[in-house]
């Protein structure tokens, strides 16, 4: 094993040892080893998504090697959320091994069984509540109530004899959350009063000045766009946003309009909150989509899923009048989400569709119908100044990220060097309140495509980002090795490049001279006369056509 | 001809035509033909940048085809600035027709010849100043100096025996430009008084509201962070914004620092600007690049080409620590641009890895480093209420910057029957005072791809799309047409769909089972066989695999 932990240097006793392996340099998969005494905890185990260089790739899972070969020393892997980018790869790590304990929340356990069930496993759970202590030797776990854009998220203290380490997950400082449940500052302060050696903290906002918004003050927007709207309304949020869609609920009561519930993701995540009681469905204001046509236009709100732009979710299928519901003229259509980085085109692309069809479209860059679920800089002074850490190691953030929040920390009196910049697979070695970087473990990327894990690799993705900008020309011919005459083919065929394959009418010759010349030069094997090929054609799409195809040359001889 | 103008109804004696050829529905390739008494005039050709599901194309031309067959009535190319956008299709435009007379101020002719100079094209040309009246008969135009972010832009008013059209090109409304040239509202009140009867006006920030803030701005902005740079500045930005590039010369030189220019287009651009006066190059402040390192670092500024992430381009090599200019810590970069949709992901990774080496990255997000060059929705309705036009349409924009366009225009007091949201290839008639949409050509997109204009459709961008999300499979077999057996083959490769050809060993002996099968059906063409090969193995990749390569096969009768 390469990457094996036990490339780092051995573990001294009474130290601990943390891990990142995904979460660190990017914004997903967010996963961190503690190593004590032999045992290993985890917290978060999440995915990627990709961005447009790794196309037809599915998902990003954390690379498992370190831990492969101790899988049967995890005691735990703590969930501190339900969001994809904490528990999305669970189903991979126990595909590994199915009874490495869960831990976490209510609604986060519920989150992660419903997509384990799709998977086929029934996972060993521990559910455990904000303020609730559990000893999982030879960790002291604490948890901590936190607010962010999905409900019952958590913090997490870890005791050990080697020190503490407060990891907060992903959180923010709403004052006023429309569930009352805080960010616990006062936990947060009596833990530092008692010592948090080392601060893991959200950096996903650390580099926006100020603070977030309150959540309720997007109620207010949605109530007013939806009581000056004529006709239908629809909503598009992520589909976890139990608050946001209890903040559309409110909205269409108060409008006297009932709601249809629309995407499988949607209706699953409600289902589950409403039947937890995180989601407060008012009497009677829900719809079966399939009934809501039936009501006057002015009467409805759907609640879809594709605030991103997916092509396959609702809203993009609306767009492009490939959804049951047809907008037209004067209906509304909110997103009521964040524009995560990369989806700019195709979210102004639904923008653009829906806008033809006649939609007015609000949307957080025209009316504030978002707000984070991080905490922005003014923010994480507050817990930086409560906490008092000795070290601070930012997580959840690419470099630029990263940095910002170590600023911040600085800023705060934290000396530098009791800082850390760490990258997926840093070892950190945490003993008598000193961090100290050990080792870097040279990690890879773990795609996930179609029923595959990890078949797919780099040079793949570097084939298809050739094959994508400049398509590919293969060339088949059997030869006769001695003469390098062809007794099959040439049969030239290309994809991607160039309307018809009659252009190669033209190289055809070429090829047969430079295989019989390469014969008459001694070339006698397959390979070889394959670079020839290779290098007759691509020398002419060269020059003829200045491009790079991909050229696929098979020779066999005959 | 599919798309010829002579599909459209015959146009009648004494009417003005217009046919937008691009830049509606869209954010680039802006072009608009007039058409009155048989002759053409043109304002503007301009190429559009691709997409990522255009993968591969360098540029997307507007689509000529209406006008080929009229390219000798063509009496002339008005263009209102020297933006790609504007200006950029002009070269394949003459490669049609070498002399068709370009019109334009001296700075974007300036542009449009060196850009021309690389395409061995020498134009003929007419410079134009604002206030200039030029009649290129039936025409008579009208120059009215505008301000944008590149200088020396210019609209146009044209006049017609039906009517007359103010087309503003690409404006806002800086009261205080650096080089004091204002877009000139005395001249738009004097021309709507004279009778505005179509008002074609810039889209692109018509849903920002407020107010674009003064380029000025900036300069004290980049003087304070020159200030306190402590080491290197690199200042990355548009090789044609003259005027960004003159405040960070005066920032530079305010500082006693000296400025490298870095970037082929950014040398050669400031190199005719400063030439012909719109750049005013301080006394001895200019440095060869290659001589900058023997400066000491708190005396350099590079100002470079980049700011979109473009992969090849200074800043992103800087980044990769690809360029001779190795970033480190206690570097400054700004990037002092906007951030056009589609590139954030490419822009956030330059700005990680530079952070990543040690920079302090400066830009919009987090300084006041960039203003927009165009008119935003508050400017608009200034722009309504002086001109008060007769009609109105909206150009230079998507789908939903046109409609918000209109509803500035509506607002205003533009009757909505008089404002037209046109599409590409819509065909607007003019007569006495009012417009009529008489049409709509169904217009292509037109792809250059190295040095093919054309010869990739939409159709191999499919495949290219197919390719990239999961790799081909190409299966060669050579069969015997009475018994399907095999002489040659089944060779089968892939590339792009997993890392070695041994997955097939599976599926070969099904292949050749199939074969045999069909020759025992009656099979005996090679297109037949090709089916049969085709199926098998996209069955078994479906089912063993769940994905969905693209199948090549080539089965050839021996």
């Amino acid at each position: 094993m390469p990457h094996a932990i036990e490339d780092a240097p051995a573990l001294e006793s009474g130290t601990l040892r943390v891990t990142p392996l995904g979460g660190l340099g990017e914004i997903g998969r967010n996963m961190a080893v503690f190593e004590y005494d032999g045992k290993l905890l985890i917290v978060d185990c999440g995915v990627l998504f990709p961005e447009e260089h790794q196309p037809g790739v599915d998902l990003i899972l954390p690379d498992f090697s370190p831990i492969r070969d101790r899988l049967d020393d995890v005691i735990g892997v703590v969930l501190t959320h339900g969001h994809e980018d904490h528990i999305g790869a669970v189903p991979y790590l126990l595909r590994l091994r199915a009874d490495i304990p869960l831990i976490g929340s209510q609604l986060t356990l519920a989150l992660i069984e419903a997509k384990l069930k799709e998977h086929r496993i029934s996972p060993y759970t521990l559910a455990v509540k904000e303020g609730q202590r559990e000893r999982m030797a030879p960790f002291d776990l604490e948890f901590v109530a936190v607010n962010h854009s999905i409900p019952d998220a958590l913090a997490v203290f870890i005791r050990t004899p080697a020190g503490n380490v407060l990891h907060t997950g992903d959180f923010k400082m709403d004052q006023l959350p429309l569930d009352g449940r805080i960010t616990d500052l006062r936990a947060f302060a009596r833990l530092g009063e008692e010592g948090v050696d080392l601060f893991m903290t959200d950096s996903t906002n650390s580099d926006v000045p100020g603070f977030t918004p309150v959540e309720r003050e997007i109620g207010g927007v949605l109530e007013s766009v939806i009581a000056k709207a004529p006709r239908r309304v629809i909503v598009a949020s992520f589909s976890s946003h139990v608050h946001r869609v209890q903040q559309v609920l409110d909205a269409a009561h108060a409008n006297g309009r009932r709601v249809a519930l629309l995407g499988r993701s949607m209706v699953r995540n409600m289902g589950i909150a409403a039947e937890l009681g995180y989601l407060k469905v008012p009497d009677g204001i829900l719809i079966d989509h399939r009934k809501a046509s039936e009501l006057p236009d002015d009467r409805i709100v759907y609640m879809s899923t594709g605030s991103q732009g997916e092509p396959m979710a609702v809203l993009a299928r609306m767009a492009n009048l490939e959804h049951q519901v047809e907008v037209g003229e004067g209906d509304t259509v909110i997103l009521a989400s964040s524009l995560i980085p990369g989806n700019e085109n195709a979210v102004y692309r639904v923008i653009n569709g829906l806008t033809a069809l006649g939609a007015n479209v609000v949307h957080k860059g025209n009316a504030r119908v978002h707000v984070s679920g991080h905490a922005a800089a003014g923010e994480l002074l507050y817990c930086y100044n409560i906490v008092r850490p000795k070290n601070v190691m930012p997580v959840h953030g690419e470099a630029r990220h990263l940095v910002a929040n170590q600023r911040l920390a600085v800023d705060t009196g934290v000396p530098i060097e009791n800082t850390v910049l760490a990258e997926n697979g840093t070892i950190i070695d945490l003993k008598d309140g000193a961090i100290r970087v050990v080792g870097q473990l040279d990690l890879g990327e773990v795609y996930v495509d179609g029923s595959t894990v990890g078949a797919i690799t780099d040079a793949d993705l570097k084939d298809r980002r050739i094959l994508a900008e400049e398509g590919f020309i293969s060339i088949f011919v059997a030869v006769d090795a001695q003469t390098g005459r062809a007794v099959v083919g040439p049969e030239i065929h290309a994809r991607g490049f160039a309307p018809d394959d009659s252009v190669f009418d033209d190289v055809i010759p070429q090829v047969l001279k430079a295989l019989t010349e390469a014969a008459e030069n001694g070339t006698r094997d397959s390979h070889a006369f394959s670079q020839v090929v290779r290098r007759t054609v691509g020398r002419w799409v060269n020059t003829r056509h200045r491009r790079r195809p991909m050229i696929v040359p098979v020779v066999v001889i005959a």
